[in-house]
């Protein structure tokens, strides 16, 4: 196999060849050869190499997102179609070992097909090289897909959530009655006490009221998840 | 925070240790007190990391085990009661600041709290130490809870999958015919054409007849499921 192209590609030359053959041998080519391993191992361990290269520098690419907004982003680079383009402009699609039946079937422009084996390229990326190898190589391949910013709003409001579960769940609204306060005056912290249709209270304690109630919306919905 | 108990049970001295004080702080708290960012964005990336560092040694110490038997592993050892578990050996319980009403709650007891905070501890050693350090750390932590074997046998029999399938969908079987043979003697492949219910063929090719019957029903599979 000639992949002197496809290693330019990925800047990267492997100093063991047999590891990137390993991720471009489909299953239903190890099956008709003897002796041929498949991709399946190294796709489980590049899924986990792309999966923290991804988390990491959108880490640092957007230092102000929430969690929420993280995952969003990591799940629009990562996803199947994503990955398959990506297969395809690394022309992947061509260099991938196939079984007779697969080929037939098409299997070699299919985007689950070609998304495994562009993992299974970062696995052996990373097992020749090391992480800051394969880093490199992710972060070269998605330089152009990172939105400008981390634009969807995330909506952390637990007072809405748990409105829609208590209806859902009693056909009634809780309560929200401000408890008290206590501190000094410039560092006045408020309580709120949140009261759900079946009796059940929780305290929320904030720098503001409005904080108070989404802190004690939070136990309560904690509270019904864990029912 | 007084954490140098905490530092020698993760064999690491933080350069930056206010790393490891966001790590250690849950949103409850930061809500309650202006200017501390909760821990949820290092939980995210210590999630990753996590599951790399695990995916790696996984692949590395079972070196036949499938790709289904190591995720199995791998969901065994990261799941949340587990790491949990590990967040009270390390006494993150009581090192982790919380709110007031998640403080009332129980929250320090809760699992779901406690193992995003491991999570976070790695993605705090991650960001001061890097990927080896990260690795070192979670495989020191892990090392006793690896099974001896990759006991459970991954069953990839597409066959009985494919019956139950089209039991479901035509309340009919598949029928198998031996199409053909080719190649030389000592090296032979079997042809064997999978039928559905439906009609549609499909042709499986493998070094022996069973297979190439795997294959087919294989293939019979992966397009009833992208139907």
């Amino acid at each position: 196999m000639d992949t002197a192209e496809l290693q330019d590609c990925i800047h990267h030359r492997f100093a063991q060849v047999k590891f990137l053959e390993n991720a471009l041998t489909h299953s239903s080519f190890a099956n008709e050869q003897d002796g041929n391993d498949d991709n399946e191992r190294l796709e489980f361990l590049g899924d986990a190499v792309l999966e923290l290269c991804i988390s990491e520098e959108g880490f640092r690419r957007y230092p102000t997102a929430q969690e929420g907004q993280l995952t969003r982003i990591r799940s629009q680079l990562v996803k199947e179609q994503s990955l398959a383009a990506i297969a395809r402009d690394l022309k992947l699609d061509k260099y991938i070992r196939l079984g007779r039946g697969e080929e037939l079937q098409g299997g070699r422009d299919r985007d689950a097909l070609l998304a495994d084996a562009f993992e299974a390229l970062l696995g052996a990326v990373f097992l020749d090289g090391g992480f800051d190898v394969a880093r490199r190589t992710v972060l070269a391949i998605f330089e152009d897909q990172w939105p400008a910013r981390a634009v969807i709003p995330e909506t952390k409001d637990y007072k809405s959530r748990l409105q829609e579960v208590a209806q859902e769940l009693f056909r009634d609204r809780p309560v929200y009655v401000l408890a008290g306060t206590s501190g000094p005056e410039h560092e006045k912290l408020f309580e709120v006490d949140v009261t759900l249709p079946g009796g059940e209270k929780f305290r929320g304690v904030g720098t503001s009221v409005k904080r108070a109630e989404q802190e004690g919306a939070h136990l309560a919905l904690q509270f019904l998840e864990e029912e």
